[in-house]
């Protein structure tokens, strides 16, 4: 094993994660993604294609003025159109125009697509890519050259596709880059192409790049074995997002090459839990939790077997340290923990509790009963910890809810925002009763405001909390409207954070129930 | 290629998949899980570990009266304990109980936790292993041995994990699987490690079965290289479902082995796209839709000079044809389409239109703006083709919404269900005004009996209409309560359903939104 070899990870989020459903990155995404990414230290970040919107060429206009600490940025292009020379194409000297150092232009190489897609001969195609090629060299750029659809390109014609490459290498390009463009290659095939390549053009001998999208399920174990076979760059994406079931994925690849293999990559993988996580945030779509290494759920246990075998051995169901990328162990609660799992999670949240057998079997009970109501106790530690409160008698009732009502009205006759939502809060505090009431923006917003209203008045350190996230999940969703709602709740102190989770057929209810299950939980936990 | 031979698919979604985080299989799930994989022609089918839980001992009675079309069913359980004779073994006892013909058996080949987790010497282990296969054997029942921690039991000592699997062997057992149990193992190993063990213990050559966790990402192809090896049963899960990052997913490794390496697996690959959804209904999970081959995902296509690219050859970023595993070609609909992608989709949907270029410039301006507010017509045809109808001045306006109220009240001080919700909605059509009000379990169920009172009395068409899904997204959540939030709809007359969104910072005004554009796409789109 080459261990101390350095692998350059080139991140293609910017581009390819443009391109996954549900993404839409607006240009603030972009830089803040870019700065991230330079601080993580991969080698380079790709930004979008050059030329093609405004928002990417605002993008680029930017980046002339926010230096990048390590990375380089590559700008992204493609090779001059067919008829055209390169001085007079538009996208050339927009890609130019960047001022970034490094370009990555994508050819063909597949001698049917050239024709097809393009509709050009096969040499035309050569002389299109080589021209494009010494045209950014003597712009004073450092290019990479993305020879798209190489791998089926070679199954077609093992000859066409490597004459392509030598026309790239011969104009003077920085670095070839192998693509898996439509992601349909299994590793055997990567590993039989990459190594007949390396016979016909022996210059690329660790010196290649190599780039994988994931149609098979395959894509982070491709770009590895290209690894392990001579290839010093890896071009993966955050979280793989990318078009179709996207790209290699910089979270599982970079582990596997480092923990795994002992490559030199990124100087320190425990902060990738929280990056992938605070991405998602960025580009404003749901971490996939099952995710390797940095998903929620990547160390959870929720069998007792496994949980009483973790904690003998950690590597019996722990593949690596669940702490060298950030991430840890989690004891999931659930219908299929034991007793035992019951009283290691009690003990952690209420150490000073001493949970006894008898007690976890009444806990067990109720959460099966819970579940089957919709309830998952899974993330939400502050509910579990009222739920054990409220079974041994020993929670504290800070308030007593009266009624609430809620009221929306649309008048959708007239201009403008037309909905108001209102709230009527009725609690009672140590015999004294407080009615408050407040507009907000929709109904659960409208009630958290009035129960707050009523119960700063008594408990002003109740100012210092607010909500950090709301969730809403609908099950045996078949029911339509009639679903049974689950909501999630996060809400922080400043200092922490806490979930709670409220499950009812009226969504308001729900809501209602995980705010109080909060608000409790700060009262409960706050040194007055 | 050994294209012809036959690869076993033997399913363990009953038993792993109840060990995946947001998993809890009722009994009723169970079984129809077992009769979908039946009819889809697996070989095997394992159920969950016997005698564990009254669900599984009910599900395995259960069974006996319910005979498989076509697959096996495989009783579950583990070697004998420490200590014990078989005889007196009440877990085996109740393995054998299940009345089965076939079972499987987990044992330890790793010698460090055969002392460690099960407290045993390395010869104890073995005769645990053979004591436990020789009783089953003896009691009729042919007898997978699934070699727990087989590969990095083997990393440890070759000797000792080929020990454990020939005494299973010698015991009689029917087929030995090798399993990566906590997942880490990378291809190359399951490869340098399945030849090593052909070596050492001839008998297993084209005769042993694989089992592979996905916690380094990989599951999925080290499965097909242990079929590729030589392996006949691969073992594996409905959407990957499993504990941590989950198991080698049916879905994947199936159309991987049938479509590229022409193995024989099931019969009809082409109701995979359905079954995938159906399953992930019946365990009330949300499907991952950029799964490969089966996602909503795996063959959309966004940017628009990929659109223009699969138009003129769909191998260009098409692996398979969609169809082939039942799945679909999507164009997205998103800010990155181009005129093309508008004008293609807008004709799908409304060929008498005859969309031309300058109408679809209009269309893909609104939708950035809607997208910016949060809108996603990706999945919402029947919005999409509002939308349209009204950019285009074409919409027919069926009745006109003068207002809605929404009263929530809770009554928290009584017993039993306390929240009632009424609507009350004001609707004119031709002139004609009504005013209607109706309860229901939460507002939007209110919301939608009070609007659905109000139009059928105009339109009786509309009592053939139901909802079938509803959908909440909370968008930009840092806001909590704030949140925007996006609501979908699914809708159906019975013969076929549409999907329409609604967006708005309140949920009721979302899903009231959402609920005009589905009465409104119905009313268009019944002749009357």
């Amino acid at each position: 094993m080459d261990s101390a070899r350095h692998i350059s990870i080139y991140d293609t989020t910017l581009r390819e994660g443009s391109q996954c459903v549900g993404i839409s990155f607006t240009l603030a995404d972009k830089l803040s993604l870019c700065q991230e990414l330079d601080k993580l230290g991969v080698d380079f970040i790709e930004g979008g294609l050059a030329g093609s919107s405004p928002k990417d060429d605002a993008f680029y206009t930017e980046m002339k003025n926010r230096p990048l600490t390590h990375a380089k940025l590559v700008a992204f292009g493609q090779t001059v159109r067919p008829g055209v020379s390169p001085e007079e194409d538009k996208m050339l000297a927009a890609l130019v125009g960047t001022g970034t150092e490094y370009v990555a232009v994508f050819g063909k190489t597949n001698i049917d697509q050239a024709s097809e897609i393009l509709g050009v001969t096969p040499e035309e195609n050569v002389k299109m890519i080589s021209e494009t090629v010494d045209f950014l060299v003597k712009a004073g750029k450092k290019v990479f050259f993305d020879a798209e659809h190489y791998f089926d390109g070679f199954r077609v014609s093992p000859e066409y596709a490597t004459e392509c490459l030598k026309a790239a290498i011969d104009a003077g390009c920085f670095m070839v880059v192998l693509c898996d463009t439509n992601g349909g290659v299994l590793p055997f095939e990567i590993d039989e192409t990459v190594k007949a390549t390396l016979q016909k053009v022996p210059s690329l001998r660790d010196n290649f790049g190599i780039h994988v999208h994931n149609d098979s399920g395959t894509a982070d174990y491709s770009t590895i074995e290209a690894v392990r076979l001579g290839a010093n760059v890896a071009q993966v994406a955050v979280n793989g997002w990318g078009e179709r079931c996207g790209n290699a994925n910089l979270f599982t690849v970079v582990p596997n090459l480092t923990l795994k293999l002992f490559y030199d990559t990124i100087p320190d993988l425990s902060v990738l839990y929280d990056l992938a996580h605070r991405c998602c945030e960025t580009a404003n779509v749901k971490m996939f939790e099952f995710s390797p290494f940095v998903g929620k759920y990547a160390f959870s246990h929720k069998a007792g077997t496994h949980i009483d075998a973790v904690r003998k051995n950690s590597s019996s169901y722990e593949h690596v340290a669940p702490e060298a990328v950030g991430n840890s162990r989690k004891f999931m609660l659930s219908e299929q923990s034991g007793r035992a799992a019951v009283i290691a999670k009690v003990n952690e949240l209420l150490p000073r509790l001493g949970c006894n057998s008898a007690d976890a079997g009444v806990i067990v009970d109720r959460i099966k009963e819970l579940e089957l109501e919709g309830y998952r106790f899974e993330g939400a530690d502050a509910s579990f910890e009222m739920l054990v409160k409220d079974l041994l008698g020993i929670r504290r009732s800070w308030f007593k809810l009266n009624t609430y009502k809620v009221v929306v009205f649309d008048d959708a006759g007239n201009d403008g925002p037309s909905v108001t939502a209102s709230a009527i809060v009725d609690v009672t505090v140590d015999g004294r009763r407080e009615i408050t009431a407040d507009n907000g923006i929709g109904p659960v917003d409208a009630l958290d405001k009035a129960l707050r209203k009523a119960l700063t008045s008594f408990y002003p350190q109740i100012r210092d909390m607010y909500l950090i996230d709301y969730k809403v999940r609908v099950l045996e969703s078949r029911l339509a409207t009639e679903s049974v709602v689950r909501v999630v709740i996060e809400s922080s102190d400043g200092s922490r954070n806490w979930c709670t989770v409220g499950v009812s057929g009226d969504i308001i209810k729900a809501s209602f129930n995980a705010l109080v299950d909060s608000y409790t939980y700060m009262l409960d936990n706050t040194s007055l």
